[in-house]
């Protein structure tokens, strides 16, 4: 796949997974992984984990808008910056978000998450 | 300086920059640099001038809102997520943002602006 696709699959599937099983997005993450939600830093993919887990909703819905990728150096890296909507059970109106990942390769042939950070674009 | 306080000042330069003089960003590029601008791509340091240089607006002012910073791999590189609005001269309403920026550290000391991913944040 080229690196557009690749990219394009991954957000596909993190927001899928997000929607249905949020604790199975720790398989994405490894110990040296960071998240920054909100501002919140949190490192390490258990407590990645706990922090999306014990955000204060339930239900939810992402709806992609937009998704870019450069290669991040020489070491096979992707950077992906990922625009969308987030829709809350039980609230009226979307939540417009930006997120961007760092996926590093694994020995696998997959992509672990190096860095993620998230922002609610406010109005 | 600590992280935060590089990224910070490194985005607060970058758009006191590109509101009095885009020319001049011209020296935060290399040759390898990539710029995604809405979706078009661009590379080197020359290109990515005249795209910011091309843009359909003389003034313009960056207010920002949100600054959000990782480092992105044993490599002394520094992820930076920066989000805020634009107001463009003649228009009423401010535009919203996201940008993120991946600094590169050069032999001088200072940082080399390697991936750089633009988007408006549509409502």
């Amino acid at each position: 796949m080229d690196p557009e696709s690749v990219a394009k699959a991954f957000v596909e599937h993190y927001y899928r997974t997000f929607d249905s099983n949020r604790a199975a997005l720790g398989g994405l993450y490894q110990e040296g992984s960071m998240l920054t939600f909100e501002g919140d830093k949190i490192q390490g993919a258990p407590a990645i984990v706990a922090k999306i887990s014990s955000l204060p909703f339930q239900q939810c819905a992402h709806a992609i808008s937009t998704v870019d990728c450069q290669p991040s150096g020489p070491s096979g890296g992707m950077l992906v910056f990922a625009s969308g909507s987030l829709q809350l059970g039980g609230e009226q109106h979307p939540l417009k978000f930006s997120q961007m990942f760092h996926l590093i390769p694994t020995p696998q042939g997959s992509f672990y998450v190096l860095n993620d950070i998230f922002r609610l674009n406010y109005a």
